[in-house]
């Protein structure tokens, strides 16, 4: 019998990560990892009561043993031959603007720990899983980071999330060369504006509806990056919306 | 009433064009722009066949009156009111591969004048219909712009080649930041690799299944940034089998 | 007996292209090329009377005809054995920023028709000489490009200005992965701000001292590129001021 | 009376910051930074015997205290008003190339902790002794990070060093834009190639001369980078062979 596939995904609160686990638990148990039971339980419950399968670990990505203890988590629950279908890494560091004078030590290491040793330790984790999909699953496994603009921008008083957030983007161009070939498609997607979530309902409120991105939105470009066949893999797809000054 | 909504497809030939004028035929009527008959009426039959609508124009895109009557002949063809969902830049120069002083002046220019002046032309001509199209069609009127691994990159012996394709991306991002604020997507992708068609069956066969990329695939991506959402519009996205080097 | 060693630069008006001329007369023959004499002519007098050689010709570099004129010129002037240590391609095509569906073709093409026709015309006619100073000059024979901040970035109302840059950049990256291993070194330089020029004056003024580029200080730059050995060429060197938004 | 104006180098082998503390040990006394004595005492004793003035301390850039530790040594020597002409960060983490899955967290980790960590410790101890020589400095003091290839291209098998030089070029872009307006001359060189040092003496032979990137002419490139005026500051140059293929 084939193994069961799963999707994982690490960082999910209102936005993104929700809306690609709603996403993929249409085909997919999903498996969601965030920092506090409070960030994945409601949307775990959520899905679970919409006839899905979901569960949720907590884990800090930052952290090498956290990341271990919940992919084991994952074994002992779908079986040591668990493979996956996609993992989407959308962890991202806290966001500090800043002089670069004034930055603690911690302000800048706290968001390249995020993004880099955290890729690194996802990346690690899931790739396993990815492979032992690859004869199994109808879509190529997929491996998926969410970028940001600061993936290709370095803007003043940003250093420590642009670093964090170029180093991710390099991680991840390395492992879709390597993996590529092997089945297993690694893709790169730079959001390039302001998610349209409850903690962003007073912002930008000039600029019409529409301005902020739907998560809804970047969910449909992970799943149709996911959907993508062999021939035919993106590594890198850039979304932002139409009013976006670029 | 509304305005009709059509596609237009500029360079229409076995692989991406073909692919794409099938795929949008499903929801559009397509007019196919070709240099020679012979390369449109196949599928313009194929696709009346199959219960769709499709008519195909003779025109050269790097020259600017047969854009224009190519156009006026649409809109003797669907009102002078038509107004477009989509509209397709697929055309390409000639390659050549060849040392650089041994280069004609034609074959240097033939191939900008295929990207850059086709470029300019189809956009001045389409993106009328296409802002015609803003407060009718369901999905945001697109502009899409196939470019090539030579859009991004310019080796040795290729230079008319990729100083049309780099020149052709200059153009699509400068649409892009005018006309995404006005409702209408303007898209570019990088196709990195050899499209599998019956030209290129003998290409690559030591390379195994899914080395060459798949047209209907291009289609398939084309179809998704189509049918992006105002708040999440993709610029770039590039495209290559899972084996390939880059 | 070694061939004489000249330099040409295309595109000599108040700023970079006289800087460069001045820089490079210290050492080699000038010949300078512009549209009319009276862009050429107070320099090639102010050279010849500190001491240097200088010679101008009148060429349109968008012209075949014309730029074989001119190198025709040169071979009478020097020799049919002439060879140049170093050729700048300074010139640009007028500046336009305009609503795109408000550009008549004449306004884009003429931007194209400067940067790349141009470019491809005089890459054309002095690589010829500058792989016959590859023996004979002490500095590698130097093919230098001037780009802009539209090389690199095209925003929205300069379309025919970015497509034309990047054009260019484009070439200049073939040429110099096909030319470099022959021992012709071949740069293209990013000037990311305003030049520092008569007509400039009043520009930014609140913006403070060398808030604008000094034409002497990017001449410094093309000696520096031109004097690098063979075993450390560089391709791509940006300056802006060190005020510059970016 | 001016602050006395030094040079610090982090990263002293036998390579590019050898070369670069003899160029700038021309005009002011250096400050060698290496792990270990034997890295940075030869040179010391050669610039010192040939009439400069070098001094050397040993220092783990990936180390946070190591760093303040060989600053405070550098105030007690020089004072505590000590400035800076320029900073070099030369440091670079042990290039691994593996299968992803066969790299330890101690091998991805160690290359992004040099250059990231690295680089973050040595800019917020170097800027401010550079802030403080803008005013005394003939020349715009200036920071300069060495980059690689890496920096811009991350292949299949070398994702931690790639990751760690995109995060180091991400801190040298944001520095440049927000130190710059200040008067600090921020600079990243994408060495692309072998450096030619006795360790590489063996390494491509067949290539011929100049196929290994001279270190001195590194040296004269940051010389140029580090005398460029405040009206055309560089941030970026691109330094290979002219054999190199890219």
């Amino acid at each position: 019998m084939s193994p069961k596939l799963i999707t994982v995904i690490a960082g999910v609160g209102a936005g993104t990560g929700a809306a690609v686990a709603r996403r993929f638990a249409a085909k997919y148990p999903v498996v969601l990892l965030a920092r506090k039971p409070e960030n994945y339980q409601p949307l775990v419950d959520e899905i679970n009561g919409a006839g899905g399968k979901a569960i949720g670990f907590s884990a800090d990505v930052g952290d090498a043993a956290s990341i271990k203890n919940a992919f084991a988590k994952i074994e002992e629950e779908f079986g040591n031959d668990v493979a996956a279908a996609a993992a989407v890494f959308n962890a991202s560091g806290g966001f500090v603007r800043k002089p670069f004078l004034e930055l603690s030590e911690q302000e800048f290491i706290s968001s390249v720990n995020t993004s880099i040793h955290g890729g690194f330790y996802f990346s690690q984790a899931s790739l396993p899983l990815l492979l032992r999909g690859v004869s199994s699953s109808e879509h190529a496994p997929s491996l998926i980071f969410t970028g940001a603009t600061a993936s290709v921008k370095s803007n003043a008083g940003v250093s420590g999330f642009a670093t964090g957030k170029f180093g991710l983007r390099a991680l991840s161009s390395s492992l879709a060369k390597e993996f590529g070939p092997k089945g297993v498609h690694v893709a790169h997607a730079i959001i390039d504006g302001v998610i349209d979530i409850p903690r962003t309902k007073e912002w930008m409120k000039d600029a019409g509806p529409d301005a902020k991105i739907g998560a809804d939105a970047i969910a449909d470009a992970y799943w149709h990056l996911h959907t993508q066949p062999k021939s035919a893999f993106t590594w890198e797809i850039d979304i932002r919306p139409f009013v976006e000054k670029w």
